[in-house]
């Protein structure tokens, strides 16, 4: 499960998703867009789950965010860019899910000192509040900074040692606190269901994956 | 646990701890003052537990949480208004942490929909980040906001009944996901026997919790 | 001019203009209802001008901001809460002109301290930027600080008294370097016409101005 | 007088002058620092002006206001990057000076905006609002955006027409409603003086400004 390591981005080859709430499907090409931008020359491949405009099925960003717990406990991805309207309710639910560690990173700043001290494997944008004409610039600048250095390095570099230490904890905690994908199947009535109606979703984790997937697909 | 139900505001009678990390222990008096200034007119309680400036022990942001996580586990208080440089990881930790859910919330705005929409019970602010020369400023604003209105009561009005479904699906799947204070047995060491350390929290757990308190004083 | 005066909102009776941009006429209610419910309580009058919805004629923020000039240097408003797609540059056309002392306020904080200390005679909002889903709310806050307390008073209030001599030589300078209603003759083509078009601005300065209009209306 | 021009900065060349309020000195250095790591790989030259730390003599932000308008109207430096504690009344008293178009650019949107769209001369930066923790993140990220691109080339680029249209026509009018360098004789007494207290100023614009120089320096 990544959030129990230092996720370090130098070397490249990390795989970033793009998924948002259905509520926002209208801003997931920007939010690819810019993911892209600033994760693709580094080196990461971006893949881009939805949801998309013009979608017959609504996902809540609750929903949504059981999507992204699957997605990161699998490995299929390892790290996840999200969004819903405020951005603090997708943060929130993702928190609750097994394998995840979402930040809320409303600025360029936020943004750039979860990543190097936070190490978190999601990050949740606002993309209707503060969302309004040119918003995509706030959002490019944001995932710019989010990638701009190794996750979860420590900053600033004169307390980076302390700062790595803090970040290992909380993971140790989260670890121990939180269940896994066995929590799955305890999930109230429907949420799975929506989940694995979410065909690019579940084929990529099958695909991808470490194999977790066949906890939620078989049951 | 709190967590699991709709924290309502309204009738007052509602006790708020503030607490944050000894990093911002300058901040304590003006966190503490805001949050009365905000909170106490609407008839709840303030409690500082600190950190206070020039306390020989520090507590970082990790050992804050967990004494935000008792607090709140213990039912000893009903909200909790925290910090750190950042808000960040007090936040990611306070969320990773047994009946906590904690939304980070920077500006007023922030505060108003968490409050309202998210319905959580802790709030953890930014007292480094962006508090500069007059940052009192931004900080009473936004403990003015957080306390203006129920909370979990579902905003914008015309979609509050499906917020409020949405918050008490994220609030039912953390307690499916997390477990509750029988967790502290297992955390890593000294972090209970720091937290004990405290004296001003284990007291007044000890005379206002719900007994759960002996789960982690008599181990 | 109101420049050259403290604008002291302490005894009520003030007249407040709301005017801005045509490309942001669907924030016109909005904008008008929140400095309504700040202005309103505190005895203030709010006088509406536009730019509307669905009117025939636009008016650009170079355009509007010269009614926002002649508004103020006629005396028939004392202050004026205005705005673009930014705000930037509203606020510095208006500052262009003669008899305007403007702020440019994005969040609560800023309006608070350009209400205070700068005691300018309009308030230049971003409409668009930054403007997404419940902007409104932002918008609200932020009106409601900047009219939370004298104009021009001085803050922090331990250098109120070196912050007012300051704000009052910021004004003896802009009256040394800018021209009053007398520079309106040598407008460049079409900018007076556009703005004699506009005719509820025209008609309010007729009825509540000092007679500078004449000026302007005649020549 | 450059504020009549489209300042075109893509050719390189262009001299930008660092200048802020001894309120505050202590961030002199990152001021520049952070102009320096933006505008130099940019080919601009940056010169830094102060308030410098323990200077014997406190430039108020008005007073700083003068120089700053001298070092333009001269010609001695393109373009000005200067703040205060809010950044609010650097910019207003700049905007009441000859020769200085000043926006207010707290974030890294705005100073994008503001340097494409409204393409001033002049740019002020909270120096104390907001400017907590690490405070120097925000900063270098609004220069690195301020100097993204072309000033005053228009944005976004379909309707960058319209927007050098009106930019030019705020210019227009400021030049039409602000004197030039005839206004300082008439300052109130005192700024003068003090202005041509400030040997490293006087002296640059005597070396490189285009003589207008004399008018202050000998009346």
């Amino acid at each position: 499960m990544v959030v129990g390591r230092l996720l370090l981005f130098g070397g490249g080859g990390v795989k970033v998703g793009v998924i948002q709430g259905s509520s926002q499907a209208g801003k997931n090409g920007v939010l690819f867009r810019c993911t892209q931008q600033a994760a693709g020359p580094l080196g990461h491949e971006v893949v881009n789950f939805g949801a998309f405009p013009g979608e017959a099925e609504a996902y809540s960003y609750v929903e949504t965010a059981v999507l992204v717990s699957m997605l990161l406990v699998s490995g299929a991805v390892d790290f996840v860019v999200t969004g819903c309207s405020s951005g603090q309710g997708m943060m929130l639910c993702c928190n609750s899910l097994p394998g995840v560690l979402c930040g809320y990173v409303p600025t360029p700043q936020d943004a750039f000192l979860f990543g190097r001290i936070n190490g978190g494997n999601a990050a949740s944008l606002p993309l209707g509040l503060g969302f309004g004409w040119l918003g995509e610039l706030n959002l490019q600048y944001t995932l710019e900074k989010l990638f701009a250095g190794d996750f979860g390095c420590g900053y600033p570099p004169e307390e980076a040692g302390r700062k790595r230490r803090d970040t290992a904890l909380v993971k140790e905690l989260g670890a121990i606190t939180k269940g896994g994908a066995e929590c799955f199947a305890r999930y109230p009535a429907g949420l799975m269901e929506k989940a694995r109606k979410r065909k690019n979703v579940m084929e990529y984790i099958r695909q991808y994956g470490d194999g977790t997937g066949v906890l939620w697909n078989g049951y």
